[in-house]
């Protein structure tokens, strides 16, 4: 440490006097997150402010369904990506895949989706506009049913809505506040918890029966036409190829089942994963990221011994309680869900078999880590017509939003119909071959024929025989054995007799042996919708200032959220960079990803931006605080830029004294540390504080135990 | 340590014995890596059976130029990007993107690509195959070279083919081991070099004057025709919307340029990136991943003042030495290529300017950092026609590989076409407004008219003689003045006179502040093919062993190598978990990513397996070499798995001894660690052995200094 008398010829210019005064504010602040409902309008508009996301090609008037990720929203799937990764991929052990979008028809002809992978649209019966025909229904429904309870008196606090929107919406039910009767409000529920389970025709007849009508025109609309949502295409430059482009990552997987099991060593259960761009044609795509034409999805392929979905693992994850909406429960017109443990719901048949639940645990785990709340995450399982025809079972995590309950990650028992459909289509054998250990031997009768002879006695008669002898079961060759036994018999055919000798035909006991059992395994699948999820977690994550409600917060965990640490430096000036860095690098170092905002604006703002971004912990360097105690009495702080050498001067004037320190002195310097939530700010030297950060970001210590190891910060107060 | 003694009525069962005796292995082995000349059918054999990539469908038959990435290769190219995201994105503070691959037709049509992404395709006249022009006249031209070489008896070194290829070849040119004259040879040579300049037109020429045919049939093309690149599409249910897949993620960058800017508070420069998944519809992609339809690449857009694109850490990077070949070389038709830092580069004119030449030596620094050879690199300007009408200058960097030099980066200045045209075409700026330090301040002289008095003096004339005086330029302007000055004066239009009074007419000199500049940034693009990269990197480390060519490794740097660590426990017995599971989880905790290997083969095979997987290091888990200096006299192993209680002993004989160990004793012992590329072992306390592992793949120490700080194994001889 080195003191520097003040050189009189030079007089300090004067940077940001700060004003320093004891601190009023508690230990740890109280915060309610709640103070101000959930507002929608104010999030999209922060989302879009901070440039979360924002519509693509918005230059060109947008794409309906297509969106990009700004450095915020990229950031941000970065880390959903990683940490899925980590806690599937690296922590199962499975198989990690990379596969083309670009699929020749010929696959989706064999999978089905040429024939089936569609939506029912209709179609406005006079403008002829598009819309989807479960999407009309339900919305016209639900919007009915609003106006029935405002008509009641019962008006549920609907989310903030523009007028364009309110409008839309009277438009379409032509009953806003309308009451209706106590049995039509019944039949609308019973329809809206089975809307899933439809079929085109039937949402038809739903269509005519509840006189559903296009909402913006009032107009009728026609029935239900099946509209293919894959992209079409054509590979190569004869334009003879049709090709698509894949609607989910799953046919990768099961095309090189083959070579992955190979890689596995031949051996079973094992899973293979993949995280990458899918393509949906939605009709007519409104929702935001909850329903796009282009997304990021993670999908497993976890593939069983189809007479053995026990999980080696299953012991570890029997205690996790899920919230379940079961098939039953739906059928019947009800969204009453029952918390249960997996280990009871597989013992009681709720979930079909224990690989299914423990991925359904997996999930849930996966889900609460990254930040979403439990309280509004459910697992509802498929009812009977809306499950593909093979599957054994599916249940969804549908996660609560402002658009409602979201299917976010489908997990399915496919079975083995996949590599079946694909393995019968191309001859190629997607089969297990497992060496038994036990061998399996049977004994049989077989019959040998002396055909030499056969053909000479019976002549053109001698294949007929053939192969009514080869047909016979083993009863009727016990039978011919015994009569061989004593002699010449003979066997009718159509009336016909032949005589066989005992040289023409031998039956004897055989054993055989069989060693290798070959199998088709089935599948389970696990997958996720990663925009929906992220879209998801925002909303769950996203809170206004009691004191402000201009002033957002996304509380997202440091595990997910883009920058886990903000630098912020008092000034921009060159001069404060090689401070700057060197606690970037001691983060960088302690893997913690930081960012510095040196932009002009003040502190509080600056952290005001990032509490907006997500960004869980701030430091700010306090050049002067181990001098702490004196700053008591400090009046102002004066800084030289302006000294030669590039060694700024820090002149502090307390009482009546005058100090200056050199920049090496204040390089041994404390730290303040801002949690984004509460605003504590904490003090200590740089080392303590990245220590602290560090430990924080690795979630091994809680902001109260930070709060143990760092004493308060009562320095200045006009930060926030 | 705990010693028990052997149960006498439990006699042990034998577990793989072990002889040791003495090494006689030198401390560090020497290494001859080009023992055997490269061969690529072994390299693609490997990458096939270790499941690096596959060609995609191939159970339905493949489509050309599509691949699927296996275990191997898509954890190879996770690293490759995240060393990507590191070098770059972080390291440089850029802003990432995500932005869509399906694109509306009018992005395409104002970008020119709709107009101009094509390449020349010729039919063979008979059978209508389409070939790519400038790749037939490449190939045909140089396996005449090669058939010149042949007969002249200077047969260079050529990599195997198999039997199908040498037949296709020969059919080509019907000239094999055909002599040419001096001056074909010359004419050919100057063509290849000069091959990507040449326009659709030149092509056909070029067919027609050396009797280029297709080499399948030998029989002649059709003139060349041009074919776009991209993937069509449509958008929506109902087929109005035209669109394709994006060839680059370029645009994307473009279309966000002002939210992009105001994230970063409108300051410039600065740059985005993006890594994603881009579509080219090749016309006859044969050469692997060096050609393909669908790919990952990874694109930045650095924002630059057109009047300023020095770099501010150019300083940091001028004495980087790169290999150039510039577009005067190639002119004159020559290949040959210079040594030169980017600083000399820059200030002889060679490279146009800072930010280029600065992003040139980033890249050279990244390729060499993830493994790629220097020898096997070099710089290539574009030639004139080569490169797009706007841009300023632009640098591939080029890998060689056993298909000759390749494109895999390519480094442009493009100027501001890209944001002036879609600005021009959407109306929506895309510019920097810069509030000046300095206002401009200028003056000139102003015509101000009393436009009332004009009207009413000079009726339908008014507006020819105010159209007249506002085109007037300066001097013009300052001689009326004077004219004025001394009252009325005459201005005459097509011969017409008019006589203008003061009171009609005034102009003063007034002072105009510009406190705003407003400008289009250049942009500096830096692109990179990941795949291309990728197998170049597979080509550079891939080698054989000396001893045995059948052994293939591939020496993959820890920063890329799919798995850092091998862990090889003597047996895949569930009695060993424990150990095995606390060595993975020390492993994990230091960030270093590990698997184990536990298949049923001997060790030598494991290691062998991920010598081509380019596994950096392996451990074995040596339970006895704690007691090694006994084991200079140790003649057997026996391990004993049928011990009560999951407590397995170990048996040892040596001398005349024998010695049964608990597992208690054994998991405070060594490991032993073998580095890939020599075949080294060292041993030592376990914690010790991670340490190393995790210095050596952070590339803090080399492997002289694990050696240094490992003493030598000298144990079980038959591991390899």
């Amino acid at each position: 440490m080195r003191w520097l008398s003040l050189n009189p010829k030079r007089p300090p210019s004067i940077f940001s006097p700060v004003v320093r005064f004891a601190s009023t504010k508690p230990a740890m602040s109280s915060i309610n997150k709640s103070a101000h409902p959930f507002d929608k309008t104010r999030l999209d508009a922060l989302l879009n402010r901070r440039f979360f996301y924002a519509p693509a090609f918005e230059i060109y008037g947008g794409v309906a369904g297509l969106y990009d990720y700004g450095p915020s929203g990229s950031a941000l799937q970065a880390n959903i990506i990683a940490e899925w990764r980590k806690h599937f991929i690296v922590e199962e052990g499975m198989l990690e895949l990379d596969t083309t979008i670009m699929t020749p028809a010929s696959v989706f002809e064999t999978s089905g989706h040429v024939a089936r992978f569609a939506d029912w649209m209709v179609k406005d019966a006079k403008t002829g506009d598009v819309i989807r025909a479960d999407h009309l229904v339900k919305n016209v429904l639900e919007s009915r049913l609003v106006g029935d309870k405002e008509a009641r008196g019962q008006v549920a606090t609907p989310a903030k809505e523009d007028e364009k929107d309110k409008k839309k919406k009277k438009k379409a039910t032509k009953s806003a506040a309308v009451k209706l009767e106590d049995e039509v409000v019944k039949s609308y529920e019973t329809t809206l918890a089975q809307l899933d389970n439809f079929s085109g025709p039937e949402l038809g007849e739903l269509c005519r029966k509840f006189d559903v009508r296009n909402p913006d025109t009032g107009n009728e609309v026609t029935d239900p036409q099946e509209f293919n949502l894959m992209f079409a295409s054509s590979i190569g430059p004869t334009g003879q190829h049709p090709g698509y482009l894949r609607p989910e990552t799953a046919q990768g997987h099961f095309l090189n089942f083959s070579r992955l099991l190979e890689y596995n060593n031949g051996r079973i259960p094992f899973a293979s994963a993949q995280i990458g761009r899918s393509f949906r044609n939605e009709i007519s795509p409104r929702a935001g990221l909850l329903r796009v034409r282009e997304f990021t999805m993670a999908e497993i392929e976890h593939f069983v011994d189809p007479e053995d979905k026990s999980h080696p693992r299953f012991k570890d994850m029997q205690d996790v309680v899920l919230v379940l909406l079961d098939r039953h429960v739906q059928s019947s017109g009800n969204t009453s869900t029952i918390k249960m443990s997996i280990g009871e719901a597989v013992s009681k048949g709720v979930i079909a078999n224990q690989t299914l639940a423990y991925f359904m645990a997996r999930i849930y785990l996966y889900l609460l880590k990254i930040g979403i709340d439990p309280d509004r995450l459910r697992f509802r399982q498929h009812m009977a017509n809306e499950m593909a025809h093979y599957a054994t079972d599916c249940w969804d995590a549908e996660i609560q939003t402002s658009s409602g309950w979201v299917e976010c990650v489908g997990c399915a028992d496919r079975a083995a119909y996949d590599l079946t459909v694909h393995s019968a289509k191309t001859g190629h054998p997607l089969v297990v071959r497992e060496a038994l250990k036990q061998p399996i031997v049977t004994e049989k009768e077989v019959a040998e024929l002396d055909k030499k002879t056969l053909g000479r006695t019976f002549k053109q008669d001698a294949g007929i025989l053939q192969k009514h002898i080869e047909s016979l079961e083993e009863e009727a060759l016990l039978s011919l054995k015994e009569q061989l036994s004593e002699g010449s018999t003979s066997i009718f055919i159509n009336g016909k007799g032949f005589e066989i000798t005992p040289d023409l035909l031998r039956i004897e006991r055989r054993t055989f042996k069989q060693s290798i059992r070959e199998y088709t395994p089935n599948v389970v699948e696990p997958s996720f919708g990663l925009g929906r999820i992220l879209y998801s977690l925002l909303e769950h994550t996203y809170w206004s200032r009691e004191q402000d409600i201009e002033r957002g917060v996304l509380s997202l965990p440091p595990v997910v959220a883009p920058t886990k640490v903000l630098i912020v430096p008092l000034s921009s000036k060159e001069e404060f960079d090689p401070l700057v860095q060197e606690v970037s690098s001691k983060f960088r170092k302690a893997g913690v990803f930081s960012r510095v905002d040196d932009s002009n604006t003040s502190i509080g703002k600056r952290y005001a931006r990032n509490d907006e971004l997500g960004t869980p912990y701030g430091v700010t360097i306090d050049f002067a605080c181990e001098y702490r105690d004196m700053f008591t009495f400090v009046r102002c702080l004066l800084v030289d830029f302006t000294a030669e050498n590039q060694i700024f001067v820090f002149t502090l004037i307390f009482g009546d004294t005058i100090l200056t320190l050199s920049k090496t002195a204040l390089q041994n310097s404390t730290m303040t540390l801002r949690e984004r939530d509460t605003m504590d700010q904490r003090i200590g030297p740089i080392d303590d504080v990245i220590a602290t950060v560090t430990d924080l970001v690795e979630g091994s210590i809680d902001w109260a135990e930070a709060c143990r190891r760092l004493p308060v910060y009562d320095g200045v107060q006009a930060i926030d």
